[in-house]
């Protein structure tokens, strides 16, 4: 059973060369000559390039021999995907009347919405191989433009707000292609951290942290400081928070790595819709509170309960780090839209149910496609056996036994 | 006797959850709405909260055992020490006929100051408890907010060399609270580096040797391209000289990596009185070999002599990493403005008594508040047995024997 | 024979120490009063100093028993260097009646030329001292401000360009100077990474990859967002190539990450040239997958058959690294221009000639001059004894045998 990746895998380079053959001849017919001065998003683009490459590559290296892995493939599909996103910009400019973009712009928002393609690798990280990474690569920007396309233009989703999308969709995405993936064996060592590990992991989530504002900030328009001091303060307070239900939730009351890689975060993902419409700066820590909260205790319930009875092997929990806080930010968004038209709107019932169905849409095609990519990905051709799972050395030359 | 601080601890995450509630309630009121343009301060903030963020908890990650607590109590601190001091400002508004600064710059300045507080955790690192920490936080931001007002209101310091203060004051208030904590046994293990703590202690070090100069100009308004050039080159300075004088001092005239780390900086402390008031790079540099030779020297005669007639033991020697270049460059400054203005200045004498008394208000306060704040924290209460320090275990559920 | 350089060592600081002192000196004559406003290069040159001390410090951190010297020499060769630069540059404007540019423009343009003495070490690493690599930092700035010179005033090439040389002129002047350094013994075991090692470098790795735009753009007058998109796209196609060939050339089809490091950087080598020129993305990313292809198949040609018949050992493989994709894109620049210019320019062929030239100037100016400096790195007084190459230990005080 072994065998069957390992014959497949003389044809995987091959395959990557054709794909990236494809790209560059598109590039040919696609690329458009934007005469565009200084872009000034340049340093806000940084900062999210950073921030994917970099902080999701080592907060994703938390499993004690998948090192090499975690970082390498991440970069080998942001590679791909940006491409990818291009080309698909490229073509929508043909298809659709939309405004031409200039390249830094498009970049920036090719990086974007990698993190969603991110974030579902860690529903299966240690699980996929790099074919299965890369296919799921392309599906996934492709749905997730669509998904966006049709919050812009029949939700009308304003696009910076359809961005923020990406933590849902992708978590989402994960855990719908996680679900067909065979589940790891529950006594295996692998799918475990060591303080060493752990420690990188830490590395990439304060890089994280300390990038988050610019991530929400960088397509809004006005208000952008605004923007800036929502996201830092609602990140400050989950982190508190989550110090804080790290004591109360474990025995002995000591503090687990884990609950703060995760719960830190929490905060910036919930603020992301509303970033630059909250007017107070409580109201966005009140919602970093609160997110810190659903995603500790969301790690409970979806570990204890969730996953288990959908048979779901969720490696970095994006369910409750990314996903259960998104719900949360689309909740407070609708509540926020809610408290601040009361009396005054006439059609509120439309408006309301209208945002509602921005994130149910997204939602379910999140989890209606995922779960169709999924099947495909495990056709047997593609599949990884059970038993290398979580192993760098599967997939690299590695002189001995690796252990972080 | 452990059993004070462990029993105490089940109430520990209570009190942080009151305070906060507290700080989210007093956000209510005291939140301004300021609708200030795109703020440009946003780059040198972001370089300011990643030195702070991510370079100090990395700097601070030399202790063998006890790296999952450098950075991690590092962002708790600073995210509940962030809001505190908003806060503090938020009152001074209404007490004070100050001008309403834009959230952003409010926001860098307390990450400045929380620099003060990182310096001060670093003389008891290991040694204090999350608590301590946290109370000695809350102490020691309004201390520094006050003798800052004490030093703009009655002495004429200008804001932004007020807040380079920062170095001095932690420094100071770091030591005097360190002075009332019980001493490690000098046979201690665990109050030790290995080779790998080291280098991620590198890690953290050239970070903030690369951020300095945004630290050092983030506050300046004119002539901020020659307080970044300046800082530069002190900097580069202090750097070769660590490694001359790390040659020089050990025997068998090898390099020593604590005094790479400690010195390398000193000349970016040094400067930040008068990075934008020097005229020719050649007194920055000056100014940054005498630095570095005073951090390593200082650092023989601090912990050989100094310390062990004062029981006081300063785990990252933040002595003579921060508190002596900071004397340096407040005694550089009276220096300079002395030659600067020798013949012309008839009140010159009057203007340099207030120069000195600048510095030394700093020093006194931190010096007396420090003493105060260790006899609180060290209440039996509060204190963690000396077989606890210096140990992640006592913390943080760590699966076995961590080591770096 | 061991005895030669550590008797020598005594005298190391001291020499440092006085030239640190020469610096100074310099500096009090040449240093010049810029009025200049708030610059407006300080984020880019920032990037560039974050890549050149950090990126490249941890990028070179490959090897076991090496990484505090790695990270450590290279932070005091660029601080040496760095000061050395404007000096230079400051005896220039009095020799040249060049324009005098901002101290800011200045230190980008003397850390970006750091980058060949980077480079350079790379060749070198774990067999040249301290003293070989401050002479060696010396010698090769001022050559390389000569080749720059010569390049500009006989040339014709514009400055932006002739600084691109960087890679090419760092990689051959250290191959150049490597070829007079002893061989290390092939079955010392010191010379090889552990995957710890290999992961702190990919660390390095995706820093360089983040800020490598931004290298490439920093001095780029017009179209600086195309030099930062074209860069971006040759830098993913890199990373793409990098794991097929990686793949097509290891037996049994797995990643090595040697070539991983190394090809992923080739795309942003190749493209410096003609970042700002390109005007097609698909351009640019056809010269990246083709960087790729030369740097991983180079590896092979150069570390089988041209560094043993040349008795040359390359100890992070610059040649293939820098050099090979260096040669690619003077190569693609000198195409480039044909095509855009082929039936219109009358003096083509003359033109022509004088791009090769450059490059062959660059090529030819390092060889020889690394030659000669190699030669005298080698005089008995300055020799490290073959035995402690690769060796932390005899530079650095540390506890036990370190190993990453």
């Amino acid at each position: 059973m072994s065998s069957n990746y390992r014959n497949f895998r003389n044809n995987v380079p091959w395959l990557i060369l054709f794909l990236e053959a494809v790209f560059i001849v598109l590039f040919y017919f696609v690329s458009s000559d934007d005469g565009a001065p200084i872009s000034r998003i340049y340093p806000a683009f940084q900062d999210v390039n950073h921030m994917v490459i970099f902080g999701l590559g080592f907060f994703l290296m938390f499993l004690k021999r998948y090192g090499f892995s975690s970082t390498g493939f991440n970069l080998l599909i942001i590679a791909l995907g940006v491409q990818c996103f291009m080309l698909i910009e490229g073509l929508l400019v043909f298809l659709l009347p939309s405004e031409n973009e200039d390249s830094l712009t498009r970049i920036t928002k090719a990086t974007m919405s990698m993190t969603a393609v991110v974030i579902s690798t860690g529903a299966v990280l240690g699980k996929a191989n790099p074919v299965q990474l890369i296919l799921m690569t392309v599906v996934e920007l492709i749905v997730f433009r669509m998904s966006r396309w049709m919050n812009t233009t029949f939700l009308q989703v304003p696009d910076g707000i359809g961005m923020m999308h990406v933590h849902l969709f992708g978590a989402y995405f994960g855990l719908a292609v996680s679900s067909r993936f065979s589940e790891p064996s529950p006594r295996s060592e692998k799918n475990a951290s060591t303080p060493k590990s752990d420690l990188l992991s830490m590395l990439g989530t304060l890089f994280l942290w300390v990038f988050w504002p610019s991530f929400n900030s960088v397509l809004v328009v006005h208000e952008k400081s605004k923007a800036i001091c929502n996201t830092y303060f609602a990140l400050a307070v989950s982190a508190v928070t989550a110090f804080v239900l790290s004591v109360l939730t474990t025995k002995d009351g000591k503090f687990r790595m884990a609950h703060i890689h995760s719960a830190v975060l929490a905060g910036g993902v919930a603020v992301g819709y509303t970033a630059n419409s909250i007017e107070y700066p409580w109201i966005a820590m009140i919602l970093g509170l609160l997110a810190s909260v659903i995603t500790i205790l969301g790690s409970y319930c979806v570990q204890r309960c969730f996953n288990p009875a959908l048979k779901i092997h969720d490696t970095s929990g994006v369910h409750f780090v990314f996903g259960l806080p998104g719900v949360l930010g689309a909740l407070a968004q609708v509540v926020l839209f809610l408290i601040n038209n009361w009396p005054t709107l006439p059609s509120l019932g439309y408006l309301v149910t209208i945002r509602i169905g921005a994130f149910c849409l997204t939602i379910a095609a999140a989890l209606i496609t995922g779960l169709i990519t999924g099947f495909i990905l495990n056709l047997k051709l593609f599949k990884t056996p059970v038993s290398k799972y979580f192993e760098d050395q599967f997939y690299w030359e590695v002189s001995c036994n690796v252990k972080l």
